[in-house]
């Protein structure tokens, strides 16, 4: 099916490979063309006999202007497409610090290599929404966002020699991803999701994977702080993310039993109860920080005691909405963004809980490989967090309140 | 204070009783006097010396017209206003079957009475949007719809004659809704709202009430069909109230181990699992009626089931979406109603699970005095439902397939 | 790469069919024979060198017993995979009336075709969950729901036989569903969409295509009656299909200027006006019919006056929440949906305007050929209504009451 | 009706004085003193003869033992309850920077107003969650936050000596506020409700009042930055609060007529538009800042030029999300609530436009004598708005897409 001769300017030669079942890879490309009115013409197209067996199609893309292929081209290389002639990475130096040359590549989520000096190199921290910055003494890469970059580094321009690895899909799992991939469990039974998971947890430790948790205040609110220091003090969690409500209702709930003035035990709003999250807030400026708080005494229970006892760090980021806020909380949020990153290093699985705010922050920083259940009572939350392209991602629509106990539930008669 | 000489046209001596702590009941009325820019002097006004005294007002109301006057008091009367001079009420005949004499009376869902040949008599089936036949001979009153009216029925029309009683809110009891009158769990202790209720059941169920159920698919569909059914065994429910699409997914989890083809053991696609609300509705014609399928034992699990067994009464409507529907469905709505009606007689707690379409039709035909616990995902359900004036009325923002299971477990620890 | 040799009993050669841009096809019956645990090989692969030639599959598919072939198979012929060597679609006759034989052909919203006496049928009136009855003397076949179905129709048992074309998405069309196939409007630009909207309904128009509405009465109560009035008298609408709600609440709009007692011109709580429903019903009682309200004078705008002016039939089912309801509603369930039925053969385009019973209603009634816009402000009726597998559906999640003017607006100036 | 003798230990004298019209207030606080389990004689009341004259109570307070009594008047004070006998407010020094004495006063957003060497002090400053610092020889007293509070601060503690004034709800307004009290508008009018919120906007300027914008990203994104921008053009905002993502979107809008890569034109995913933001981001960081950017015409069009050339002051919170963010974004969240607080003095009507993260922090800061329109198109942002104890604020819940241009037109039309 060779097509003989040399591609005119708008047109091109491009690769795609892989195994079967990431055809869907090859049907997004083909989709892509022609949205944007282009052509093509399969030139090759190598299907393997078997599922596991590799495929092959070779294919050239045809633009009505070299401009119109440059946009296509542009397109497709992210969803996978490579080009059939491997071209080397350019490269540009920034202009100042903070500033990305003009035709910066802006990275996605997923895995990817850099073509530099006639090499691969694989990109490290990869994120959404950064550019790549190379290292060509060291033949390393890495992503960068603005507020990291320094004048003179090599940031990646134009699309040429880069790489993208669409994660396939589990296939062969157990848990919650091998059979919601990518879905909302809306009206789905409720029971036999929440134990998936539960194994989903326990096979993520067991195999020596990390897990983070991102929890917003609702989790203390709606009475379900208990179930999560459980699995802090099971040793389910190994890093808390969140921001100053989370901690000054944990803390209020432990020394006051409300939540933002709420009896926890009674439902009912406490007499002067509408001030005890302050009563909490002052308690720590009393203390100095949490970890003081527990040490002399004062704090007892709850996430935060547990994560102290259990060694297991957390970041509270600061937000505008912030009352106080209490001393451990990071007030900018550029340094929290940083802390964050530090600790979403090799993390395995990310639980969001009840959060918005952070979970945002927390799913612009993960690559597409790492396994995230989000859980929000509100659906829209949910769809927003999960569409960041993951293949890895499932959201629960469910009440936080009654979920993670039962999920606390299940984990203990696993871990037995 | 006694004003002397008689009202002019456009005044009008009311009078508003009760206990101080229907207090809310006079707020209302001066708040409606005056948005719709009439005056008012209080004539008298004694306040009971202790909060389970009565208390007594009397005020001068002025329109700026007789027919302005005419506007207020017609919005104040239903607030629990009361001419000062008691009036008979005006009857009028029905010119033909379902019309209404033009200025008919339009009930509220409170209590109410006609003041009719000098006796107050009490309308009876208090419901919300109908009008009051008077029955002189018998002495009786009560509420009828459009489709109920007779020619010739004596229908109250005026606003003259008729007195509401707001009932006033509980103020000893323990339960749910001694702490949530009238309010939604957003963000509250989800437990603790499950013990209330369980509690509530439990009383209600003690002391000779009886629960009537209004349940959607969902409860099917996120795996809570044994804990109704549970409910249901242990004689916590007197009516179960729904249609076509409960049965038939309780159905299908019984003889297919689906709700709308997802399996309910495994949270998949099941193979086939398409066409398994069509095979359970089949299994349904097949055997005639549900309770025929019970009897030749193609049914033997399940919330229907268990309503067989214990000769708990269902009713279920038929809507315009339904499948089949299977033989046991009402397919004509105003026959429905008429059957909804009959089993809500008596009622003194309704449950509303995961339902909107059914649960908006019980909101309707419940006097106020009926204790309504409210649950969905959706809090704009939620809203929906309570707006109706009730005040007993609570509602709980939560994912039924959490919570049903954890409530059937708090009635079992209370039933032993 | 032809095998030789019979395939075993566990074994089954398919084979695929179509252009290239309907390669996400063969992707889907992929990863569903690999989500059920089968196996396969592709015996051949040929790819349309250009967009438009066609493609072609060969497949021997695997299962681990021929039980479990049977079942991979039976969910990947309702994806457009087709028996290699075409069977002869098997039929068996009705037990009852209403009931199904037992191993009953369910089908998809889909074109869908029966190979019987060796010739393929097309299958006429395809709906969603229904049976296929085969009438071998006329060589028709239609889609028949279950109380439809008499005792002795020919009805399709088994999958073989049976080929199901999904269609192929819109290239080259200007208007909404260019661009927007199968997502919902979250935070896009709405102007834009709204002029999107505007020229599918006017190019529908132009090539003599049938537009049905169906309306909820958020429509009245957010008073945009009269732009969707505009819309009927523009000649822009072919059938309203709706319930009593709607009727009620324009007529009331139109006699009392309230919509559930709300001024629609002050926003405010009308006097007396929790009465005017009533009083709206009762009018339409005492005139007869919405046309004999029409005729005598007493209704003289909206929505229902527009279509009576127009001619334009609209049909309204009966719900158990209806209040009245008024003698146009039609209360039999199992009557409406025939009459819906009959007024959308042959519609090309629906709008479903804040509505939800109805609008699922509809929903499970349209072949997924025909072009669907759905609108409400709660994302989740919105997915519910889209999550019917058809291809050319949009979902806009906005205000009707700022939406609905807007587009009456981009119509009236297309029209000019 | 006085009683004789001094009150015992657990009983005290209070005193309610107010127009009829507040008399909500009393009933409040009867319903908190009962449901706090306590009892009270009515000792006096008198009541205004008309509407307007000054009402009063006098109520002995009896809790169980003293310490139930102090809980109940800690609970009456703040709804209007004022002792009896007036008591001087008591004061402690802050103990260390930061930190309040135990027993702190915390405020309400309500007009307050302290007891202080025989005299009362106006509270400066109100908002919620604070606490009262008095300064004895200014004769001044203020609120300040956690972050404020210095070593030594003469901080208002228990509860006596502050006298609280919930303001009266507007009565002869015209505009939004006057019909539409601390509802939201689910399924009113919507062309009604806007032209409403534009007469107050109007009315707001004309006499000399100030407006602030809370606005959200989602303006940008559903098209209706062109209508804000013509807001402030035309003279009606004085300020805009609001986050980085705004700002980057609006300047995307602008340079690269796209909003996160969405063509706002054609509704499209644009060619590269996933890297549009950035490039928007890079565009600012060369340029220095939004007003350089303004000034080198790299900026022509939108909400921030807008405010930059009709010298509206805007302030850009971060947030741990941000990408970026710009320079002009204050990343200390503490700076930015004090930023905000700034702008927000004076203040008379604050519009909420789809902010969740912002509307929240400018809720915590306003007291509850401003005016508060809050739109969203998801009800539970606008109830968790509105739960604020603001007397004057208003929930819309609609599209701002739809909303904003049509606000926009009638302004203009008001404006001629």
């Amino acid at each position: 099916m060779k097509e003989t001769g040399k591609p005119r300017p708008n047109e091109k030669e491009i690769k795609v490979e892989g195994h079967l079942i990431d055809s869907m890879i090859l049907t997004k490309i083909w989709d892509r063309i022609m949205e944007l009115g282009g052509d093509f013409d399969t030139l090759e197209f190598r299907v393997g006999k078997h599922k596991t067996d590799p495929s092959y199609a070779r294919i050239l893309v045809k633009g009505q202007t070299p401009e119109h292929l440059d946009d296509i081209l542009t397109e497709i290389y992210p969803l996978g497409a490579l080009a059939f002639e491997i071209a080397e990475a350019t490269v540009a130096p920034a202009p100042a610090d903070m500033v990305f040359p003009d035709n910066f590549y802006s990275t996605t989520n997923n895995p990817t290599q850099v073509y530099f000096n006639a090499e691969w190199i694989e990109v490290e921290g990869t994120m959404m929404d950064k550019v790549i910055v190379v290292n060509p003494q060291a033949k390393k890469a890495r992503c960068k966002p603005f507020r990291e970059v320094k004048k003179g580094d090599l940031i990646v321009v134009g699309e040429e020699g880069v790489r993208v690895k669409p994660p396939e899909r589990p296939r062969e799992a157990t848990g919650i991803f091998s059979f919601m991939s990518s879905g909302s469990s809306s009206e789905k039974p409720a029971i036999t999701i929440i134990k998936k998971i539960a194994q989903d947890l326990y096979n993520v430790k067991k195999t020596g994977g990390k897990i983070a948790v991102v929890a917003g205040p609702a989790v203390v609110h709606t009475g379900a702080a208990p179930a999560l220091a459980s699995l802090i003090r099971q040793g389910f969690v190994d890093v808390v993310l969140s921001g100053n409500a989370l901690a000054v209702h944990d803390v209020e709930g432990d020394l006051l039993k409300t939540s933002l003035g709420i009896s926890l035990r009674e439902g009912v709003a406490a007499v002067r109860g509408c001030r005890n999250h302050l009563v909490a807030i002052n308690e720590i400026f009393k203390a100095g920080t949490l970890r003081k708080a527990v040490e002399k005494g004062v704090l007892k229970n709850g996430i935060i005691y547990e994560c102290i006892k259990k060694e297991v760090p957390f970041v509270l980021a600061g937000s505008i909405r912030d009352d106080g806020p209490i001393p451990d909380v990071i007030t900018d949020t550029v340094t929290a963004q940083q802390k964050y990153k530090e600790q979403l290093k090799d993390v395995t699985m990310v639980l969001m809980l009840a959060s918005t705010l952070h979970a945002i922050a927390v799913g612009n920083m993960l690559p597409s490989t790492v396994k995230l259940v989000c859980l929000d009572i509100n659906p829209a939350s949910v769809t927003k967090l999960l569409d960041r392209g993951s293949t890895q991602a499932v959201g629960v629509i469910s009440d936080i309140g009654t979920f993670l106990p039962l999920l606390a539930e299940e984990i203990e008669k696993l871990n037995k």
